[in-house]
C-alpha cells in the first residue's frame, strides 16, 4: 500500500507572517502531532524565508516516513497567485514581489507544495476541523491587525477574479468614518479591527483619566481594554459596547449578502469573543431581516493554529 | 429524434409579478418567440394566478408541438423555497403564503415546473443570455422599487441557507441613514432604490422651487428625475449624482466581498444608467482598493425579461 493515497496521511502546514513563520505536522484529523517555528528573517527577504521554511519543514518531518507524507500547505498573506503559486506582495514584509514561493519550496523540499491566502486558509481550516465543520456556507471573519477573512459557498470556496474574493475588511461600514490604511473612509477594518479597537481606546482615555486603563500609558492596546472590561472599568466598557457594534454592523451585512449557516470570528481581538457577543447579537437583532436573526456567530475553534491547519488540509485533499 | 433533450428545446419563461404576470416561449439561443402578459389578479388569490398563468402559458405555447417543450420556468418573489417549489410569502400580494406553486402549475400544466427567486432568475438570465455572458464570477443588482439581485461565483448560483443568499438591498450602507421598510436604519435599498430616489426629489424639491421638476407634483418619481437630469436642470443633476454615489457605496462593498469579474445593473433606474455611470465610477475610485478598480460595472442587457429569460434557461439546463 505504500504511496497510496491512504498511506500519505500526514500533511505539513506552514503559516507564513510578518513575525513568525510557523509549521505543524498534521494528522488527516486535523491533529498537530509536532511543531516547529521561527522569528520571519525580514532582513533575509524571501531567499532566506524559503530557507527558513525547508528547515522547520525538516524539523517537524523528521520521525516521518517520505511515503506518509502527502505535502505541504503554506498559508500566506496575500494578494497572491494561489494556481500559479506567486506571491504578488507583501506590504509587510519587504522585497516579497513576485515570488515564486511554490516553485522554490517544491525544489527545496522535493514534495508537493500549494499555497493559499491567510484569510482563505484559515477559513478552511476552520472548515475543516473547527467551528465551520460539516457546513456548506459559513463565513470566517479574522478580526486582528485588520479585518480579512473567507467564505465557503455552496460547499465551495469562494475565489472569484484573480482569487481575491472575501476582501471583507474593505467593505464600507461607516461612510464617513475613520480613514483606512487603503485611503478610504470608514472601512470595516477601520472602526473595528483591533487596531482601530486600541486607538479608539488611546483616544478616549484623553477625555477619562480615571479609568483603570490611564495606568498602562503608550502600549495600551486591545487586550488591555477586554482585561480592564472584565474587571468592570467603565470606559473599557463602553469601548467593547462601541467595538461589538461596529463588528456588528458588518456581520449583518454578511448574513444578508450569503446567507451562512454560520458566521465565525477567529483572530486576536476573538480572544474577548464573550465580552462582544452580546453587542454583536444586538447589532443583528436591530438590523437584520427576520430570518437572518437566528443564525449563529461563534468563536472560531482553531485559534492562532487555522491558516496553517487549511493549508495543510488542501494538500491532504488534493 | 422525437422527445430526445435535442428536441426539447424550448422553454416557457413565467414572470410573476404584484403587478403583472408576463409569459414568453423561449429558444436555447435566449430568443423570445411569443410574449403574453395579464394585470395580476391580486383580488382572486393564488388559485386564480395559477389559472391566468395556464393560460399564458396555452397563449404562447399553442403553436409549439408538445415534444418540443422542456418545461416552464417560474420567476417569483420571495421568499419562496425552489427546491420544495413553494413560496412562502410575497409581501404585495395579498394570500401568497406557503403556496406550492410548482405543484399547482405541474398539475396544471402537465409539465415539468420550476420555480426561482426573481433576483437569481434575472441573475441567471444574463449569465446566460445577456450581460454576463461567459463570466464565472458576477453580481447582478436591479434597482427599482427596492434593490436585490443574484450572485453567480465560481460558475455557480450563490444560494446560501434556505437560499436566501444576495439579499444586498439590505446590507447597511449608511448606518445613520434613512429608515427601511424592514425597520433598519440605511439599508442600501432605503438609501439607493428607485423609491429612495423618488422620495429624496420630492423632499429636495421643497427648498428648490426653480426646478423644472416642480411642475410635476405629487406623482415626480425617479424617471422624471432622469429626464430632467437629461435636459440639463440643476436640482435633477444634483440628485442623480447623489443616487449615484448611494449605489457606488454598495457596489464597492459587492467588489471587495465578491471579486466578481463584472456588476451587472439592471431594474427601473438602470434606465439611467448612462446617468449614473460618472459617479458610480468615481466613488469606486475614492473607495477601491486599486486591483478591485478596473471591474466593469454595465447596465443590464435584458431588461425586464432578464428574469423570465432566467427561469426559462432553468428548465432547458435542467
Amino acid at each position: 500500500m505504500t504511496g497510496t493515497a491512504a498511506a500519505r496521511s500526514l500533511a505539513v502546514g506552514v503559516d507564513l507572517g510578518g513575525t513568525q513563520v510557523r509549521t505543524a505536522l498534521m494528522r488527516a484529523d486535523g491533529e498537530l502531532l509536532a511543531r516547529a517555528a521561527e522569528r520571519t528573517d525580514l532582513a533575509g527577504g524571501p531567499r532566506a524565508v524559503v530557507g527558513q521554511i525547508s528547515r522547520l519543514v525538516a524539523a517537524v518531518t523528521q520521525d516521518v516516513a517520505p511515503e506518509h507524507l502527502a505535502g505541504v500547505g503554506v498559508s500566506s498573506p496575500g494578494p497572491l497567485d494561489n494556481v500559479a503559486g506567486v506571491v504578488l506582495s507583501i506590504s509587510t514584509m519587504p522585497g516579497w514581489v513576485d515570488i515564486p514561493l511554490v516553485a522554490w519550496l517544491t525544489e527545496a523540499l522535493q514534495r508537493p507544495v500549494v499555497l493559499e491566502n491567510d484569510g482563505v486558509s484559515a477559513a478552511i481550516g476552520e472548515w475543516r476541523h473547527g467551528a465551520g465543520r460539516g457546513l456548506s456556507d459559513f463565513v470566517y471573519v479574522t478580526v486582528s491587525t485588520g479585518i480579512g477573512g473567507g467564505v465557503i459557498a455552496g460547499g465551495q470556496v469562494l475565489r472569484g477574479r484573480r482569487s481575491m474574493a472575501a476582501h471583507i475588511g474593505h467593505m464600507t461600514t461607516q461612510p464617513q468614518g475613520e480613514t483606512c490604511t487603503c485611503g478610504n473612509q470608514g472601512c470595516w477594518e477601520a472602526q473595528a479591527s483591533g487596531t482601530a479597537f486600541g486607538d479608539r481606546a488611546r483616544r478616549e482615555l484623553a477625555g477619562r483619566p480615571d479609568s483603570a486603563l490611564a495606568t498602562i500609558g503608550a502600549a495600551l492596546d486591545g487586550r488591555h481594554v477586554m482585561d480592564a472590561a472584565r474587571a468592570g472599568d467603565a470606559l473599557a466598557r463602553d469601548l467593547v459596547a462601541h467595538e461589538a457594534a461596529e463588528l456588528g454592523l458588518g456581520i449583518v451585512n454578511l448574513l444578508h449578502i450569503f446567507s451562512p449557516q454560520a458566521v465565525v470570528i477567529g483572530g486576536g481581538v476573538s480572544a474577548g469573543f464573550d465580552l462582544l457577543q452580546a453587542g454583536i447579537a444586538e447589532q443583528v437583532r436591530r438590523r437584520a431581516l427576520p430570518p437572518f436573526r437566528d443564525v449563529p456567530v461563534v468563536p472560531a475553534a482553531l485559534g492562532p493554529n487555522a491558516g496553517l491547519v487549511g493549508a495543510a488540509s488542501l494538500v491532504l485533499a488534493a
